[in-house]
């Protein structure tokens, strides 16, 4: 069975602040071998709470509460637990010293509602807070564990990590095994992805894959899980090799990886230099490069030709060719690539010219058409794309589609 | 009573992506005079779906469901919905010719999977989706409206706004009015706005005003409420006016205005051109400029200058002065702003050069080091800053303070 977790806050249900702790436990539930039966937010209300503990109860093998325990009258998370559970509330001698002392420690003055804080459920096994001067506690609850800890992101994580697992790990046996992989792949839809993939690749017992878009990438979440750790990452690892198989090559990078981080890692390992001229990409690809440490060290410059008048200056595109085929025209996308490559003296030179929208368009050459250039010391390429996206979307698309042909480019897939 | 909102997708249960949408729905809810029954997250499952709807009807007046309408086999969201309600699935001809249309628009390839997106429970009222695919649905569960959007954040917003939101005013009567504004404001932080709107200028009865930091920004949500629409608007103004009274001069825009439309809206009323080269900033600053549609009025061109040498040849910026100064350094920022104002003739140059890190700090210059240079006819400004931010944290904090810089400087604030 898995584990159910409740967040409580006035401030979370009405949208000013956004929940990042359960997504950070459900996660590390994960990474343990365990499942999540439900989140659920609700406010600093004892009839919310009591409601959601006692729905939670019923499909979870074990609870995880955070938020409501600090100092303040808003804060109705220990009474409304105790309450719930028909449990009477004491004071802890041993806690409010341990309190007493952290105030001090950090300076702060201490104030009555301070004792709040070492008010706790009788039978209650408190969890100690490192970071912060509310405790948590474990309950048991007719055999299932319930750990209550404070909202505060730094606060619940470290008592989470260093305080919850471990008990939990103590009273949930047969515990499964988890390991798990992210795919990213680029090129391809979800539906095309889904349509590659057919039953024999997926449906293996025990392994599970998510499909889950991040425009204009799609990532696949490949989790096993089993009794027996071994068969666990093999089993991973034959799924893994199956789809690289059929879909290798729209695949660039796994986990953390992203396409800036791999086109970087990729100039920097063959010692290959770059320049980059955008137009309706306006700076995003240099941006994107840049935002990887040591970028210098491959990427000499970029310029945003947005006017003819800086192609035909900055990049020796002539008027003349401009004025044939238009600044938006295979010839020129070609031009700048070489233009910018010879000027900086880099390896590699990578243009785009294109229309963004949402005015500009032709028939001949609509909203969304984009020309990408790519140049080497050997030869010049230069590929068109049509798409449909909103001005910003069709940027983000742009600078993703000229960075995967630098890519493929320099890994030898474009052959 | 109140609102539930159930969250669907396995992503979220997992801790793979965080979820933002029940946030924004939850501070929509509110602007309306709304509250929030609870939030629930559960997993693609179709037995956890159906009993959060059991839990979530019992306690709220409306539901809002979000995730898991795309066209793939973990969609289960609509079959989960008509299953719980005892309703069968049809398939909409209508829907299905305006997704394949829509297909055909954003020149995606069409698939046979495609078509589960046309497929709705009965008795359902259709939600268009004007940025996305999957369409969404209405259904009536005895008296209680049901609506179910999908779960990718542009299109659930844009739906929730324009699809379910009227919907809901339809069904749910006695409502309060409601009028809000959110103010914009960059350069002093959450604690400092929040000490200097002391509560004279906050307790106002029937108004809210809440913090919602967006790096770099803070944003103001004034929201006024109250059964007289006449008097909410006056209230609102009122308040709205008094922040401006204490905190102008951060106010840097209101609603959907953004920094750089801001100041590509200063640009061109004024008729002015600049041009930009940028060092730490990698290309951001052109990259966010160039989201403006038409910013090729003003926009002549951008330079990222990444090394010394395209310093020097293209901005004329004299290698001695980079190797006496340092490339990151008052001179050489006040130098590249000129230079690049020069040499594309325009009529302003704006110029960046800093320390990204994580590494290529000194004593002198630690990492997080600025200078932004601005350069005009009549003369030439330059200013340090320090931030203590990871490196893409301090790119996005330069692009603001640089793009911030120019519009005072165009709006006179800065004499």
């Amino acid at each position: 069975m898995d584990i159910g977790i409740l967040v409580i806050g006035d401030e979370l249900t009405s949208g000013m602040t956004l929940d990042t702790n359960s997504s950070f436990i459900a996660r590390e539930l994960q990474t343990q071998g365990w499942g999540v039966s439900a989140v659920m937010t609700v406010g600093d209300d004892n009839n919310a709470i009591g409601r959601g503990l006692d729905y939670l109860l019923k499909i979870s093998s074990a609870l995880v509460v955070t938020g409501g325990l600090g100092p303040t009258e808003d804060d109705v998370t220990t009474a409304a637990v105790a309450g719930a559970f028909g449990l009477c509330l004491h004071n802890d001698d041993i806690a409010l010293a341990r309190i007493k002392d952290r105030y001090a420690g950090l300076n702060l003055p201490w104030t009555e509602n301070s004792a709040r804080q070492a008010v706790f459920p009788e039978g209650a096994f408190i969890i100690n807070n490192p970071v912060g001067t509310a405790c948590g506690f474990l309950l048991d609850r007719n055999g299932i564990p319930v750990a209550v800890i404070p909202g505060v992101p730094a606060e619940a994580r470290r008592m989470f990590l260093d305080g919850v697992i471990p008990l939990f790990r103590d009273k949930l046996p047969n515990r499964e095994y988890v390991s798990k992989k992210t795919i990213k792949l680029f090129g391809r839809t979800e539906s095309q992805i889904n349509q590659s993939l057919s039953l024999e690749y997926l449906e293996i017992p025990g392994v599970r894959v998510g499909f889950y878009p991040r425009f204009p990438e799609i990532h696949l979440l490949v989790t096993s899980r089993g009794t027996r750790m071994d068969r666990v990452e093999e089993t991973l690892s034959v799924v893994c090799d199956r789809i690289k198989e059929k879909l290798g090559r729209y695949i660039f990078g796994y986990d953390n990886d992203t396409m800036e981080g791999v086109v970087a890692a990729l100039l920097t390992d063959r010692e290959l230099t770059l320049s980059v001229a955008e137009s309706c990409t306006g700076g995003l690809i240099t941006d994107r490069l840049t935002n990887v440490p040591g970028s210098s060290v491959f990427l000499e410059r970029g310029l945003v030709s947005y006017s003819n008048r800086s192609k035909e200056e900055l990049l020796g595109v002539p008027a003349s060719i401009i004025e044939k085929h238009g600044a938006v025209s295979e010839e020129v996308a070609t031009l700048m690539a070489e233009g910018i490559r010879k000027l900086a003296g880099t390896d590699i030179g990578l243009s785009t010219t294109g229309i963004a929208g949402p005015t500009g368009g032709t028939e001949e050459k609509p909203v969304g058409t984009l020309f990408v250039g790519l140049s080497t010391g050997e030869h010049t390429t230069c590929r068109r794309f049509l798409f449909g996206w909103d001005r910003r979307r069709m940027k983000e698309m742009s600078a993703q589609v000229a960075l995967n042909m630098l890519r493929k480019h320099l890994t030898g897939e474009s052959k």
